[in-house]
């Protein structure tokens, strides 16, 4: 693979910006990556684990003489972080960043962005439900897809510039409009996200079955549930917050199906049920195709050994 | 391990009873395991895949002189099953089931087991979403519970038995009263299953995002909602029918503090939203403990090999 900048400043030393820096580093995309961190043990981690070439003590600092400054922080940093690095940024840089939405991203950051510097937001829709410097890994993007918003980019040679950086990484790439974007993962992601962390907390109040037992008799679908729901507090909250509309959107279809399917339920109109679960499957074996999930029962997890 | 019953009918031989049949074997458990299903194309590929010492051609001829019989169909077909059967049952045989409710299936079968056969309701908390004989593997209740319904037995020594037969299949064994278990099975697995069912069907009711843009992008959380809701859709239907009660009662629940939050995006409630997800974070790491789900990031899914 061949260099495709010279530097690469990384804000913000989590999940998502220590995969990066492993999948650049694979596959030779930057001739130098540089990291930030707001926390002081942040660094000192990425010092240690040797997460970045550099680490800089202030966003500032890293961003200097950058070709591309990535903003990898919870969507309401966003604001202060662009803010503070707006300073330093030299003519003909670009910025980008990897935030969940991207329409209040957008609005958050580009005020700040000086003239000569150019704003390609994205998007890599991957993840686990680990978080912190140490959780990255290379592979993260293998195949998965990366949403970049062009059209605030005047210079098409930057937005495949970044393409390509992406795509270096393992990922497919798409190109879409930030409304889009925001509509399609409030069904994909956002939606789901905050139906699990329900779910889960509606398990974990509920008096009369005790903690135990939804611990214990967790493999029959709830476990499921509580990968999602564990995932960083701090972005999703800031999630939330930030693509209201849409979420509120289809949080109000999704409630609206389910007072369906809970009529039928009251009701006994089986045949309504079975229809509908026999729909859903076939979602299942798309997903599948398209190589986005794997065909192994329970997604292929080993049973512990037995105590 | 030694022998615990010289003969085991399996009545029904879909993903469960032809996971049995496999833990049965590994551990020698029973002399002889024979089989049933309805659908002569199911017992003519049990009789190929050699799933079953010997597959009957009817219900009552499997189930003579059989020492444990274990109805293995939905919870909407037990009732007919049972009548089927109950002729040819020998004095001491022994009826359980492999059901996800159990208070119907209590009220469906007991009527019709005639004097002298003892009925001992299980349910193994496990499976996947596939289904169907060729799907079972002997590793599915390893280190997973089984929950085992005694009070209907007058004779400790066959409840003890069908433990025993559960343990040595690699399970765990609770026991527990039926209406408790369909209380705790509505909040870990039914209601799990039907808020996936609902977030899978809204998702592919959505005009305006495209059938292709929900596949690719389901890696942001989606996709783990699929597994669930491409479960069997005549099982499911029948544990939702029939588990009525607990399960409208849970929804309720869940439908009150999905508002709550709802609530606090609109209102843009930033703490009430961190201090939820903070809290729900803790069950996860409580199920990993306890042996009921991996560590390994997104369940140690292996991405896709690029294409």
């Amino acid at each position: 693979m061949t260099q495709i900048y010279d530097r690469v400043t990384l804000i913000g030393l989590g999940h998502i910006a220590s995969s990066m820096f492993h999948a650049i580093k694979r596959a030779g995309l930057a001739g130098e990556v540089v990291g930030y961190a707001r926390s002081a043990e942040t660094r000192q981690i990425a010092r240690e684990i040797g997460l970045c070439d550099r680490v800089c003590d202030s966003a500032a600092e890293a961003a200097k003489d950058a070709d591309l400054i990535v903003l990898c922080v919870p969507v309401g940093a966003m604001s202060s972080v662009a803010q503070e690095i707006a300073p330093s940024l030299k003519v003909g840089a670009t910025v980008s960043d990897v935030g969940s939405v991207k329409r209040a991203v957008i609005d958050a950051v580009m005020p700040h962005l000086p003239e000569g510097v150019h704003f390609v937001p994205a998007h890599p829709l991957a993840g686990t439900e680990h978080s912190g410097p140490a959780s990255g890994f290379a592979e993260l993007y293998d195949n998965r897809w990366c949403i970049v918003v062009p059209d605030l980019c005047d210079d098409p040679a930057e937005v495949a510039k970044l393409a390509a950086l992406w795509r270096g990484m393992g990922s497919n790439v798409d190109k879409m409009d930030a409304d889009h974007h925001d509509l399609v993962l409030a069904v994909t992601s956002h939606t789901p996200h905050l139906i699990a962390y329900t779910m889960v907390g509606v398990a974990e109040d509920l008096g009369r079955v005790t903690d135990s037992e939804v611990i214990k008799y967790s493999a029959t679908g709830f476990r499921d549930f509580t990968r999602i729901a564990a995932s960083d507090p701090t972005m999703w909250r800031d999630v939330f917050l930030n693509n209201k509309d849409a979420t509120l959107e289809i949080l109000g279809r999704f409630t609206e199906e389910l007072f369906v399917l809970q009529r039928a339920i009251r009701s006994g109109d089986g045949d309504y049920l079975h229809d509908y679960f026999t729909r859903t499957r076939a979602v299942r074996r798309s997903i599948i195709e398209a190589g986005q999930d794997t065909a192994a029962p329970n997604f292929g997890r080993t049973p512990a050994a037995k105590s």
